[in-house]
């Protein structure tokens, strides 16, 4: 179920949202028997009253759309007449109509988990945002006019679905600094690198085949998989990343047709994989002739320890496709990533993508060119590597000053995230609207399990908020833990127990 | 097979030809027994010399990677040895893991129109892009200059997946010129309509579902469906548009899950629908219960006669889901465009967007809304309403000039192309050589055919080359047509009746 406030809109919000879930029920997105969220839960997730969201369920309960059922809350009545038997064109049953890999994408963990983001009254722990008061806006500005003073009648067509050319071998010669670089027609443009999964996906995976994922891993790779009709694997990660030896059991006997990894700041714990597992994963994968996504959006922001080699770069059979994105290091509105590979996957993926949009905006890729190719980019990174840390470490402060005993966490050597643990068997889908109603908004850690683990565990950003925020944001997360555990010093661990068994 | 040369390298032709051709044989792309393009074709293609490519093909047989037959052309061999059996890791046999969806969407023939339409020294008449000279490069700088300087933090981040709120308000407004207007959270902004077609192919077709879909139609809707594993049920066009009373017979029949309709200035023959048609399919789609997929980029281009309504404008059962771009108005680069629907169907494809790009550059989409929202896109087009009709009228002024009796055409009322048959039997396919020669590309009518059909028929876009190259294209094109008429006067009869079954 999705409903969007709009507060500037006359409509009462009550209204807003009856009109919206009502929607839904007549055009069978929510069919007869789905579970509606509970009244205080769904006020918390929008930030209203209570009374709005009672309001709103009596109106539908008014209208049958609805039933309360004691034990079971309160549930999508069964089909209505809408018209049907009058021997009228009875309108399209939407509902009947979509396809079924659809289906999967709409976790009402993560909608509520946005809705709770995007509030003006909330900080954001929950993104993957770099902060936007760094962002070089002034020499974007400067590179825009200057690219449609010089050049705007090629800027605004099309250009070549592989990307801008000068930029093809800009992105390579960037990734030069961290191995040898790729030839540039080795390299893809795509729109971020979600579309760059995508494609993979699309090129490669067949319903019911086997990709083999770090767990947790980035929620955007398993929506992306699972839309593709594919089975994950999950391969535990620890401090030195995704745990090798265990993939090393377990390939030859379920014959993944993929390795998707993060392996340096992974998100969402920001482990790195050690150098060792690292030798040992290539030989893994070239001797079992399974190609290896490296995803690498935060390579580039490492802040204490030495480099570890991408594994693009200690790859010696051409086994890694290479997939990085400009929205980590720069900012996300571009929506500007990239893919090196061979050749055939190369040309195969642009075959794709001429399907899916033709081509990435040229002005865009156009401005990212003349910032790496003025080296504009490496002076941005190097700000960031200055700024981050003190905000990564004005968070650990802070977590040790106001959740001292209820969550622990790590020093990640770089990236954008520090992952967290609840004590206590406290559940981050619990701590959701807790940590809502006072303000603050954070990313539950079981969004990123694909076999729905990891619920004592969440994921807090330090870059998005303000470095002046993060103190505030996270006293506001202290006084949410402690009072889910007032609320649930009880039942916790029993109801824990329960769920032990995997989901998959 | 694609061969890319870059005449900016110093690395001779002959040897870039072969190198890619080498590429793909051992990648498994061009797999053994693949036919290659003849050596004249090919040279003709890429705008070299023949002995270019004779000496590229030299190089691969030598190599044994190609064998001559007589009577077969050049074929690739079968595979060499590529270091197997040795127990060293073989790497990874891309050529092997690709997905079957995509092998659907390499037409050597629109490759080779491409290539040929993007060389320097031709003419393109193959594109369908308006005319640069007149895009609005002023107006769009000082528009970004103000969004970065105003909200530079806001428009360089994410923005929502269904669209930048303003914009989707603004589309709807803009839309109230022509019937009643959606509500704009009816209102889903896409990376370009190439995007919108393909996640409504992603929502609504499973395999071996049925489209009906005019014949000639969109070439980006025909992959887009045919990628989404959907089987294409063409109905031809006359010049009162898609022959309706076709499908009213075929329709319980065949039970397609979507009708696919361009009904305004169609591309490819810039036919209109006539309202008795618009009328009857709408009440066929009621009926039914099938939705009509209204794609209608041209709309707002009407130079002559009355205007027409909108099919969503006559729908009064909700069948009609409506895509439009700014491409063809405004310009390509931002891709920008935006589909109208019922709330469901909005909400589902914005899940899918979700998983294929996260969302649309906002920056683009901001300064597109500040166009809409200035009154500034009904003034540029009121521009282009007075000049486009000049330059069809210059076109088909110099079709009678250079081709008469050997290319008979419509004039459209509005659009941005010329439909062309040609004479005698000829096909397009034997002209685009000749017209590459003669430095002037063309768009092969078979292309936009779901059944192979249309041999003899040509797209002539009037948009791109400016006014005062429109009669050298044409006069080029003139002789490119005598030339083929003179060395075919013979045999082209007979080959056209060999192929008269038509391909599905």
């Amino acid at each position: 179920m999705i409903v969007e406030l709009d507060r500037s809109r006359e409509l009462p919000l009550y209204l807003q949202i009856s009109r919206q879930i009502r929607d839904q029920i007549r055009s069978g997105e929510l069919p007869p028997g789905t579970r509606l969220p509970p009244e205080r839960r769904l006020a918390a997730m929008l930030g209203v009253n209570r009374t709005t969201v009672v309001n709103a369920y009596r109106e539908l309960a008014a209208e049958g759309l609805i039933v309360g059922h004691v034990g079971r809350g309160t549930i999508v009545a069964g089909a209505a007449g809408d018209g049907a038997g009058t021997g009228e064109p009875r309108g399209i049953p939407w509902g009947q109509l979509f396809t079924e890999a659809t289906d999967v994408m709409n976790d009402p963990l993560l909608r509520d988990t946005m809705l709770v983001s995007a509030r003006a009254d909330v900080i954001s722990l929950a993104t993957g945002i770099p902060s936007p008061e760094l962002y070089p806006i002034d020499a974007i500005r400067a590179l825009l006019d200057e690219a449609l003073h010089t050049a705007g009648q090629e800027l605004l067509q099309h250009c070549p679905t592989e990307g801008y050319p000068p930029l093809r071998a800009a992105l390579a010669d960037w990734m030069a600094g961290n191995g040898p670089p790729p030839e540039p027609d080795q390299v893809l443009v795509v729109a971020g690198s979600q579309q760059g999964l995508y494609l993979l996906a699309r090129a490669l995976l067949e319903p019911g085949d086997l990709v083999a994922v770090e767990s947790p891993t980035y929620l955007g790779a398993i929506q992306v998989f699972r839309a593709a009709g594919a089975r994950l694997l999950p391969i535990p990660v620890d401090a030195d990343g995704m745990r090798v030896g265990l993939l090393e059991d377990l390939i030859a006997r379920r014959r993944p047709k993929l390795i998707y990894t993060l392996p340096t700041f992974q998100n969402p714990t920001g482990a790195t994989m050690s150098l060792e597992r690292r030798h040992r994963l290539l030989a893994l994968a070239a001797r079992e002739q399974v190609p290896v996504v490296e995803d690498d959006p935060y390579g580039a922001l490492r802040y204490d320890g030495r480099p570890i080699p991408p594994l693009r770069a200690l790859d010696s059979h051409g086994s890694v496709i290479y997939l990085s994105t400009l929205s980590k290091v720069l900012f996300p509105g571009f929506r500007i990533g990239w893919i090196a590979g061979p050749r055939p996957l190369i040309e195969r993926l642009a075959l794709m993508k001429q399907i899916v949009d033709l081509d990435t905006n040229p002005l865009a890729q156009w401005a990212v060119w003349a910032f790496l190719d003025r080296g504009l980019l490496a002076e941005h990174v190097e700000r960031l590597r200055q700024a981050y840390p003190r905000r990564r470490d004005a968070m650990l402060a802070a977590i040790e000053r106001h959740c001292a005993g209820m969550l622990t966490c790590e020093r990640p050597d770089g990236g954008l995230y520090v992952w967290g643990r609840l004590a206590d068997g406290l559940r981050a889908r619990d701590l959701l609207p807790e940590a809502a109603r006072r303000g603050v908004a954070i990313a539950p850690g079981s969004s990123f399990h694909p076999d729905g683990e990891g619920e004592n565990t969440l994921r807090l950003n330090f870059t998005l908020p303000r470095e002046e925020e993060i103190d505030l944001a996270i006293a506001r997360l202290g006084e949410a833990i402690a009072a889910l555990r007032g609320s649930r010093s009880t039942g916790a661990e029993r109801r824990d127990a329960a769920r032990a068994t995997p989901i998959v």
